[in-house]
């Protein structure tokens, strides 16, 4: 039996949608439990709503909670609010309580707990958040989009070997193709910290390196099943994607106002837009896993629906039923290098 | 008269598309002069194709052309090929016979004979490549896109100067709103570099600076008319933005395939899916310049046509007709800083 604690007062519609997504994640999946940590009031008022095994969920009750704006910065937060509901929920993980920890509560909250709580994977240099994007023909994974603002070399190697084991298991693909995030595809193109990494990633023989890809085409041709950058370009990435998805929906939005026939046609194109945003929210494949500590912590999106939150308990599951952590463990240890690196 | 050298055989499309561009920039503006540099014949095959005033179109042969995809890395084109249409049309603007160029060429080679030929304005540290957004009401200037892949903060510092003053022109806003583009809207966010130059702009008083902003928030708030970041990161953003239109529009035609009804409705919001298409297409706004060297020199799309052309060419009179090189000059000595500074 895998066991999920999940802090049931993290995101915009909490509890209503961490409850409700707890209820369609034990009905999916016979074999786990799952732990909802926060208000006990408010938790049972969302449950009376369902009917379900009620062995399957587990209540822990706490009274504080670490709010989506708080006044203070988050990391400050964690370690004032001792007994928030997303510091309790990562504790059990650490103790041995629950397998994986999942939150659409604070990113900034979710990653200082994690870190603190859970520590680093011996070996591993930089914890990174890592995100889902489409791309042509399936899914890829992308990271650092956000973690580390600034990186070394060592870093992004290291992204490499954990991106690829968090593909194997989140993508299901053997040898994932990993690439390097760059304003060019030749080699010697780009900054000094893509430059030098990229010969260090070359000279891993661990790492299945296809080169550097652009974010153009890295989405529109999507050779590359892992994208690593430093965690200040791939939150860029990440956002701008966001901003220019929105921009176009807007100004569709916008010009489909003027006309009573464009209304009607785009009454008639609902499913197809809806599928277009859905194949493009990060949510819909179950939120972003903190790579690189010794737990597996899964940060669902802050506007998670219920069913975003069963899909990042779907994807808690998935890891914690894997040997990700040890596998990491591993890869990182193995340092063969090709060529004249040593 | 403005007289604007074109570089006839630059771009995807080229002749037909540089040769229609002229035609119908003269149309448009009665007192602009085209000088059309590349194969005469080529060109005059295309030019009978129009009517148009033969006193507003000049001709200046020759055989040599740089590529849109050449063999050599384009800086090295530019320095091999001197005869090529791209470098006498900027020669053209550096010996005073033109007083701006335009070319959909290489970029790369552009930048390198625009360089090369036009040279930096005195002071200023490192030229940019400028490109234009959309944003909600309106657009913006980004820059750098790309000269500059590795930057430090003195050089976002006048980035944010010479962006003001091409606003001011291309946009026509009195005193543009200036933003560093960062992974968060706080001082103290971001990396290394954008924290310095954070301090630095902040400091400098005819900077008429509004503080970071977030690459989401750049395009579906729009508060910032200028946004500035170091080449790597803006190039990633631009092609981000022209990655993921493409996508939208791949998955929208994809689903829409998959039903009658769905292209009929498809077919009668054609006029609005265009609108939207092209209300991203920076090609619609002109073309990108080459901030900070001593002459105009402006970068339209590759895959320009026609009408791309004229837009350029009608920023390029734009520009010519104003001060431009002269302000940047004078802002750029303007160094007067508040707060603990120098």
């Amino acid at each position: 039996m895998i066991k999920i604690a999940l802090d049931a007062m993290g995101g915009d519609f909490a509890p209503s949608s961490t409850v409700q997504g707890a209820v369609e994640a034990i009905k999916e999946n016979s074999d786990i439990k799952i732990i909802l940590v926060g208000n006990e009031e408010k938790i049972n008022e969302e449950l009376r709503k369902y009917s379900y095994d009620k062995e399957k969920i587990e209540i822990i009750h706490t009274d504080e909670e670490i709010l989506m704006k708080e006044s203070m910065p988050p990391a400050l937060a964690v370690r004032k609010k001792k007994k928030a509901s997303m510091n309790i929920a990562v504790q059990l993980v650490k103790d041995g309580k629950a397998n994986a920890v999942v939150s659409a509560g604070n990113t900034g909250a979710l990653m200082t707990a994690s870190q603190l709580t859970l520590k680093r994977i011996k070996g591993v240099l930089r914890p990174a958040i890592t995100t889902i994007f489409p791309k042509k023909n399936g899914k890829m994974v992308m990271m650092d989009v956000g973690a580390n603002a600034d990186c070394k070399p060592e870093y992004l190697e290291q992204f490499c070997i954990m991106g690829m084991e968090y593909a194997k298991i989140l993508l299901e693909i053997k040898n994932p193709k990993v690439a390097l995030l760059n304003i060019g595809e030749e080699e010697g193109k780009g900054n000094e910290l893509v430059k030098q990494s990229y010969e260090l990633i070359k000279s891993n023989s661990n790492i299945n390196f296809i080169g550097n890809i652009e974010s153009r085409e890295m989405l529109t041709e999507g050779k590359a099943d892992v994208v690593v950058a430093d965690g200040f370009t791939g939150n860029i990435v990440l956002k701008t994607a966001e901003g220019v998805a929105k921009t176009i929906f807007d100004i569709l939005k916008e010009e489909i106002e003027t006309n009573f026939l464009y209304k009607l046609a785009a009454l008639i194109l609902k499913p197809v837009f809806k599928t277009v945003k859905n194949s493009l929210d990060s949510s819909e494949y179950g939120g972003a896993l903190f790579l690189g500590l010794n737990g597996i912590s899964i940060k669902a999106h802050g506007n998670s629906n219920g069913k975003a939150i069963k899909n990042a308990l779907n994807v808690a599951k998935k890891f914690a039923e894997s040997n990700f952590i040890e596998n990491i463990k591993e890869s990182i240890d193995k340092k063969e290098r090709v060529g004249g690196l040593k």
